[in-house]
């Protein structure tokens, strides 16, 4: 199996938006010193837990200090920029990396992000998603665009307009690696992705949803004609809290008394609340459960022993999927127990955990 | 005087945008070496010779590298961006330069950048501009935000949303610095910026636009209702072409053969053939002229003596000005040269070129 680090941030928002950036691009440096393959960061403008606007700027100075690890800002909110100008950026991103990037994009969940951007409803953000890749799609082709859209325009003239000389807005290696996320079981952004080819990204991972979600991708993907032999599990990606320390006990005092449950405490638990009440389904998370309880239930905590054994027990009732991605936490004022974290990941459990074809 | 360095930049087309990425930020480490006060980066999205889609990627790499000097984007095309989206990145980018950064703002002149965002016109980039500022004002002041525009909308809810804690978006140290450029006689650009008490930068420096642009600037502030007495051509920006040598062959030689003169031959000279051409005026350069004429006219490049005295004397001529921007060159094959007229430049002829008060 394949880990990555997701960088959503769960940072506390009390810290200085200069911490929140040195914390992101030091993480991209000691994933890669660890061994992992991917380095996510998240995109979210009002939050204050997670609280990076823009991902790329994270990974340009994160291309700098780094040689291996793949850079990916996990997602672009797609209604909320031209397409064309994220189009041009991200292009130019997958070069700074030299073909080190996935794009991730989204349609955008959070309400007061829309709000923000000037958006009463969120009932387009799928369809502006789609028009939005569509453009970009163009646009990355490198030749001239001529794009008449419901909801955007972009004309480019070929390649010597006038003398101008125009740039080639191809990405690095001549095409655009996309991944898109999706949270919800039948979710309409993971059947777009199986249409569309994207990398499938789970948040949310339980073998139930894991196992729906490829289902999901397969039949997005048939309907859009796609021969599904070719397709493997293996380009899935799935985001676990996962957490390891030489011992099962060590481990879970790190988590329950360190930053990860705070960030479930304060952050996730109320805003999983909150989100069940508005939509009106039952909460994934009692307020009132134990953390110890949770942890046991929803993360993956333990000593190497027992990190391999959940993992493998999950893979089973999932039908398995390639990629594991680690949610980020706050280890700003002692990094070393989180390094170490990523390090044993690496070295004692990644080898021992099955592979799907 | 003060001095910054403008990378807008002028590398050649056939350079990789990784090149390009690390050119600019190596500039802003050499410039803040060299002592230079601040570092400025242009925003193009189609053109092959100014090539950087988004200055805040090479600034925020530079933040991590520098630790004086003031960071700016020049400039954020007002028109093609949503400004809660760009209002929160450029709080952020605050944050992250901890107060080192001015943020340039500009309408966006370039016709094919204008289509590529789906512009069919750009008759109502200045409204959309006026319009962009008046949201991001009203973000950055950190209270709930509640707008509705010709072109935009957007609405925040107050600090902590049904439990949600929302960011303080806010810039550093509680405002933000902007500045406004300008090209041409008169600008509206200008005047709204001495109405709106922006930084006003001028490109092209010839004697009388400089004097034209800071009348034009103290009118805007007169309409805006601004108490003239407190405004100082200390704050006026000035953008030129200077290069320093040992001696005046020398800096002339390196000019004409080296990147510059390719710069000019290739890029500049014919850019601007093409837009006389198309708003029917006479073009600030002559075609067949001698590049050794136009580099005695219209650079400054020479001796320390020769650049002091032909500063003194543009600071005579036009009433004076505050800091001047450096325009950017491909030094990449050989940075020596370059960055030794910056060296020079802060070493011997900032002292010695007058201030305005």
């Amino acid at each position: 199996m394949k880990f990555g680090l997701f960088q959503t941030p769960f940072t506390r928002p009390e810290r200085s938006p200069r911490q929140v950036f040195d914390w992101a691009v030091d993480q991209a440096v000691a994933a890669e010193q660890a061994g992992l393959e991917e380095f996510w960061v998240g995109q979210h403008f009002t939050l204050g837990w997670e609280a990076i606007p823009n991902p790329e700027l994270v990974l340009a100075a994160a291309a700098r200090e780094t040689e291996r690890i793949v850079l990916a800002p996990g997602a672009h909110l797609l209604p909320y920029q031209h397409p064309a100008h994220l189009a041009s950026q991200t292009s130019w991103m997958s070069h700074i990396t030299q073909g080190r990037y996935i794009l991730g994009v989204a349609t955008g969940v959070n309400p007061v992000d829309a709000k923000f951007h000037g958006f009463a409803s969120q009932s387009e953000n799928l369809d502006m998603s789609i028009e939005s890749l569509a453009l970009m799609r163009q646009i990355w082709a490198g030749g001239p665009v001529q794009f008449e859209g419901k909801y955007w325009n972009s004309q480019l003239p070929a390649g010597d307009h006038g003398g101008h000389h125009l740039r080639d807005l191809r990405p690095y290696g001549g095409s655009m690696t996309i991944a898109m996320a999706g949270a919800s079981p039948n979710s309409t952004s993971i059947a777009y992705a199986g249409n569309q080819g994207f990398i499938p990204l789970s948040f949310g991972g339980s073998p139930e949803l894991v196992r729906n979600h490829w289902e999901t991708y397969l039949q997005g993907a048939r309907e859009g004609g796609v021969d599904v032999s070719t397709l493997s599990r293996a380009s899935h990606h799935v985001g676990r809290e996962i957490f390891v320390a030489d011992t099962d006990a060590e481990a879970e005092r790190l988590v329950v008394e360190g930053p990860i449950g705070h960030a479930w405490r304060e952050h996730l638990i109320p805003n999983e609340q909150r989100r069940a009440a508005r939509i009106g389904v039952k909460p994934l998370w009692d307020d009132k459960s134990d953390l110890i309880e949770l942890v046991r239930e929803s993360m993956i905590v333990g000593s190497p022993d027992t990190v391999v054994a959940k993992l493998n027990d999950l893979m089973d009732a999932s039908g398995g999927w390639g990629t594991t991605l680690i949610f980020g936490h706050d280890f700003i004022d002692d990094p070393a127990p989180w390094n170490y974290s990523l390090q044993l990941l690496h070295t004692e459990v990644a080898p021992r955990v099955k592979s799907v074809a």
